[in-house]
C-alpha cells in the first residue's frame, strides 16, 4: 500500500498510454484531471486487490466513446463522480474502492481522479491490462460479472441508469447513448464485490504503467533510447520503424475505425507496414504479413522521444517505432480469444502469439 | 366515475385512433392488449382528474417509437408494467392512478392495460387530446413538468432510467435508445402530482374517444354514414375524398416520415390532395393549398366503413375520406404553437385554424 502523488501521475499517464495499445485516451487530459484532483483533495491510496474485503463493493470508473472527441470536448470535471455516486445510490451501497476498467492515458487517470475526489482507495489493476474498444472486453465480463446496472453521464448533466439483459446489450445501449451525448461519456459500471475482484482483476496495471512511464521519462533525461527500455520492461518486440504516409479515420459508428500506412526508415527502409484500429490497434501487417494481432498489444511510439501516439493523434509524416507486446495470459484462453481475438473483429486470421509472429527481433 | 369493461374497448380503440391524427398506433394491437388485461384482472375504474388528490402521484404509461414496427414487433405483455413499476421504485412512491400521454389506437389502450394489470384507476384525459410525434409535445411539458426521470423498457427485458437536463434531451436520448431497442419501447414518463394533473391534463379524452368510436360502430350496423357522425361529434370538416395514388415512408430517423398523395373521387374528382406525416399527419394540401395543419387534427378514414387508417397502414389504392378537426384550444396558445405548430416542423407556414382554412364545408 502506498500513495499516488501529483508527481507520480506523469509516469502513470505515459506508461498507461503505452499499455493502451493506441487507445484508452490521450494521456494529456487524463494527467491534468488526475493531478488537479490530487492537488485539491490530497494523494490517492493505491491498494492491492487482496486488500479489499470479500463483501466490499468496488466500482470501476471510466470514459466511454471516441477518444478523438475528448481532445476537444473536455469533461467538465463533475461527471466521473456523478456516475460513480449515482451507481452507489442505485445499488444502495457505498463503494470501498475504485478500479480502472482498462489501461490507457485517460482511462488509467480518470479512476485516480475519481478516487481523489471521493477520498476512496484505488485498486492497482484493471479489467484488461491494456485497452479494448467494447464494454464486454474485460476480464470481469468474461468471468461473468454483468456490466449493468451501469450509469452513463455526459458533461451537460444528462444521466442514464441502464439495466440490460446481458453485456452485449449494455454495449449497444450505452454506445448509442454515448453517440447521442456527443460521442463521449463517463461511466460507473461492472460493480462487483471484493471476492470477484480478486478472482478476475488483471493485477498491478497501475504499477506497471508507472514503471514503463518512469523508464521513458528517465531515458528522455539521459539521452538513452527509451524504446529499448520499454521493450525490455514489457518483453516487447520492435515490429517496424517508419514514417506515416497515409491514414484514414471514421467516427460514424461511435468508434474511431481506421488504418495507418507506414514506409520503412533506417533498417526498415524499403519495407511497408499497415496497422488497423478500432479505437485500439488491432492487427499489424509488415510487407503484407501479420506480425502482431489482438489481443497482443501494438503501440506506435514517437521515434525520438519514445512517447506513445494514440490512434487519434496519428498524423501524416510522423517518424515512429511500432512495437508489439504480449498480452496478459488471461486473453490467450479460449474464452478470452472468443471475446477479443482477431475473429471477433471479423478478421479471417487464427490468433498467433506475438512471440511466434515477431520472435527473434527485439 | 365508472368502469371500463372488455366490450367498451372496441369503441375506445377506434375512436382514439380517429383522435390520433394518423398516429398513436394501430388500434388492433392496443385493443387486444387492453381486452386481455381486463379479462385477466377485471374492469378498469375511469376517474376524473378532479378525483385525484393534489399530493397523489400520477404516471403516464405509453409506447414510444415508429408505430409501423409495432405491427410486427409485438410487446411481450410485461413491459408497460415493468416501466411503470420501475419509475415508482425510482421515485420511491406508489402511484395513485395511470393516465395516457396521447390519444391513439395504441397509446389510449396501453394505459388501460397498465391500469388493469396494476389494479389502478385510469384518469379520463391525456396530455394532447390527439397524438404528436415527440416527447415534449404534451401539455404537461408546456406546463413545466419534466419528462424525466423516465423509464424505457423493451420487449427483451432491457430497462433504462433516464434523468435528462431538459425535455429536449429526454427526447433525444430516449429516441436513440428506442431506435437501438428495435424502434419501439414502453415508457413510464412525466410523473406528476394530482395538482399538476388538474392544471394541465386535456380532459375527457377517453370518453370522447368512446363516443366517437360508438358512433362509427353504430353507423356500421345501421348502414348510415359513419363519416357524417364523426364530423358532427368532432366538429370536423370533410377535406377530401380520394384514392391513394402514391405513398413514401422512411423510418431512418426513428420516426415514420413520409407523404401520401390522393386523387379525388366523387365530388372531388379531378382534384388532388397531399398529406405529410411524421408518425402523425401534419399538413394537408388540396390542389396545392394548405387546408389543415398541425396542431389541428387530420385523419384519413376508410370511405366505406369510416374506420381510421393510421399512417403505417396507408396503402396504394385505398379509397378514403380525409377529415380535419379542430385541436384542443390549449394548442392554439402561443406556447402551444411554439411546440407543435407548423414552424416547429420546419414548414414555412403561419398557423391558421381549420375553421378558417376549411370552413363552410362539412
Amino acid at each position: 500500500m502506498r500513495y499516488l502523488k501529483e508527481e507520480d501521475i506523469d509516469r502513470i499517464a505515459v506508461g498507461a498510454a503505452i499499455l493502451g495499445s493506441g487507445g484508452g485516451g490521450d494521456p494529456h487530459i487524463g494527467k491534468l484531471m488526475a493531478k488537479q484532483a490530487i492537488k485539491a483533495h490530497g494523494p490517492v491510496q493505491l491498494i492491492d486487490a487482496d486488500d479489499v474485503p470479500d463483501a466490499a463493493l468496488v466500482i470501476p470508473s471510466a470514459m466511454m466513446g471516441a477518444p478523438a472527441v475528448m481532445l476537444e470536448k473536455l469533461p467538465n470535471g463533475g461527471e466521473p463522480e456523478m456516475a460513480f455516486r449515482a451507481l452507489e445510490n442505485y445499488l444502495g451501497k457505498k463503494a470501498h474502492a475504485v478500479i480502472s476498467i482498462e489501461a490507457g492515458g485517460l482511462n488509467s487517470c480518470i479512476p485516480i481522479y475519481t478516487s481523489a475526489c471521493l477520498g476512496l482507495p484505488l485498486v492497482d489493476g484493471d479489467g484488461m491490462g491494456r485497452a479494448f474498444p467494447e464494454l464486454p472486453m474485460v476480464s470481469f465480463s468474461v468471468g461473468g460479472v454483468p456490466a449493468s446496472p451501469m450509469v452513463i453521464c455526459d458533461e451537460k448533466g444528462n444521466k442514464m441508469i441502464l439495466e440490460a439483459i446481458d453485456n452485449a446489450w449494455s454495449e449497444i445501449l450505452s454506445r448509442t447513448a454515448t453517440v447521442a451525448m456527443g460521442l463521449s461519456s463517463m461511466l460507473g459500471i461492472y460493480s462487483m464485490d471484493g471476492a470477484t475482484l480478486k478472482r478476475l482483476a488483471i493485477r498491478g496495471t497501475i504499477s506497471l504503467a508507472e514503471a514503463i512511464g518512469g523508464r521513458i521519462l528517465e531515458a528522455g533525461r539521459s539521452k538513452a533510447s527509451p524504446v529499448d527500455a520499454i521493450l525490455e520492461i514489457t518483453r516487447g518486440f520492435r515490429l517496424f520503424e517508419g514514417k506515416i504516409v497515409d491514414i484514414t479515420r471514421d467516427l460514424a459508428s461511435g468508434f474511431m475505425r481506421g488504418m495507418v500506412k507506414l514506409e520503412g526508415i533506417d533498417s526498415f527502409k524499403g519495407r511497408l507496414f499497415e496497422l488497423d484500429f478500432q479505437n485500439e490497434n488491432l492487427v499489424g501487417r509488415r510487407d503484407g504479413r501479420p506480425v502482431a494481432m489482438t489481443p497482443d498489444l501494438i503501440t506506435v511510439l514517437d521515434k525520438e522521444k519514445g512517447l506513445p501516439i494514440t490512434t487519434e493523434n496519428l498524423k501524416y509524416g510522423q517518424r515512429t517505432v511500432v512495437m508489439g507486446m504480449p498480452c496478459n495470459p488471461f486473453w490467450r484462453s479460449e474464452a478470452g480469444l472468443k471475446q477479443v481475438g482477431p475473429r471477433y473483429f471479423k478478421y479471417d486470421l487464427e490468433y498467433a502469439p506475438i512471440e511466434t509472429l515477431a520472435g527473434g527481433r527485439r
